[in-house]
């Protein structure tokens, strides 16, 4: 892509460009790494390259069941073409078992099943650092309607059951993941649609033998090699070749 | 098992028996393959084996996700026990890409995606071979009421979205699968669940790469070895060690 593109917006992983065509945009994979609202940082070769591929194929999937989603194709190692949203301004959590900031505020051990799959949301402010907010709040604040947030829950539980097969097949636990959901028009119909991305930076994910975690935890408890964690799902998934034992910065463009 | 245990039914490739405890069964593979309402009849060495291990597999997942069926565990190389289920007599059928009967009712091309996931229902009657009914059929006889499929409809389109994951992860798609539904009381109230089993006999799976066929078509339609299409589905899924390359009969008690 040339570089005198437009600059839409920038993230602490990713970076959204002005598309080809109206409604598109481009969205580039960033090798950064932050936790804790930004208050840990660090560059992790190869992430972006990573997260560009995997986000595909589950995006991928997801349409294939007919979730909709906002992937159009990949473009290259670290961009992909997508269509642009109007982002509700929720990350949207699915919890099959307890973990992070659940386990915490109800004093449950990590890995703890929960009585079923819950979905929660945080309201995406990072000065406020995107706090767990009640659907009451929600829909007092009109971030979105309660039609909205049933169609939502919908989607997520969607999601959740297909992921959890994705990684039960290739012995992953999914304790968890984040999504991000966007508004699109169809004339005047609006719908909603899974956006943001679906990588190791947005899921938890157990190995189901070891427990050996490989997703971002890695990074935010400092428990090895994030890449090595991120290729292992990859490999698993079979997203990369199995003998490919890193990705090589070389391949970057 | 002790063999004085008394047989409960007999099937084409199953046979149960009776559980250790009321309200169970014992679900026994065998090693029996037949097509075309068993006008088409072999027997497949390790069939049994692989259905066994497979079926466990996917209906763990199941419970995993909150997908009630009827498995309880594993007993060995070709049983395991299930719950004691009162069979609705359907086939309820999700297919996602056209192939075997709809293909050729409605003279698709196999393969041909469908507008959306389509369930579909078959009478369980081997006399009149298994026909195709509509809905309005199976209420007006009493099979089942407009609740229980609502109930059913919404049991198969999550098994489909978890099936679909799992297989989308080990580049196998799900084109077609077939489940039954049984009822269960649990004191006065009844639950429908998943029962009977979930294998390469009840699935159309095509390699996502090669279209080749990993699933009972093998046999239907003279492609091969059964035995090797049902273990490639098993050694992707680490059901079996990626090392064996066949199960060996000597494994069979």
């Amino acid at each position: 892509m040339a570089p005198r593109r437009k600059k839409v917006y920038e993230g602490k992983a990713k970076i959204l460009y002005e598309g080809p065509e109206p409604g598109t945009l481009v969205q580039y994979f960033k090798d950064d790494a932050t936790a804790f609202n930004a208050q840990k940082k660090a560059t992790i070769e190869g992430k972006g390259v990573l997260n560009n591929r995997l986000s595909e194929f589950f995006m991928t999937g997801l349409t294939n069941i007919g979730v909709p989603n906002h992937f159009i194709r990949r473009l290259n190692m670290r961009e992909q073409l997508i269509r642009q949203v109007e982002v509700v301004p929720l990350e949207v959590i699915v919890r099959n078992f307890a973990a992070g900031s659940i386990a915490k505020r109800l004093g449950l051990e990590e890995g703890t099943p929960l009585p079923r799959p819950i979905v929660e949301y945080s309201y995406k402010n990072d000065e406020l650092g995107d706090p767990l907010v009640p659907e009451e709040y929600i829909i007092a604040f009109g971030w979105a309607s309660q039609q909205d947030l049933d169609d939502i829950v919908s989607l997520a539980l969607r999601v959740n059951d297909f992921l959890s097969g994705i990684f039960f097949g290739v012995g992953i636990k999914l304790v968890d993941f984040k999504i991000e959901i966007g508004r699109v028009w169809d004339g005047d119909f609006m719908r909603l649609i899974v956006a943001d991305e679906i990588s190791p930076d947005s899921c938890r994910l157990w190995d189901v033998k070891t427990g050996q975690k490989l997703d971002k935890d890695v990074f935010r408890r400092d428990l090895g090699s994030l890449t090595d964690a991120y290729t292992e799902v990859a490999k698993r998934l079979g997203v990369l070749p199995a003998n490919t034992g890193t990705v090589k910065p070389t391949l970057i463009n």
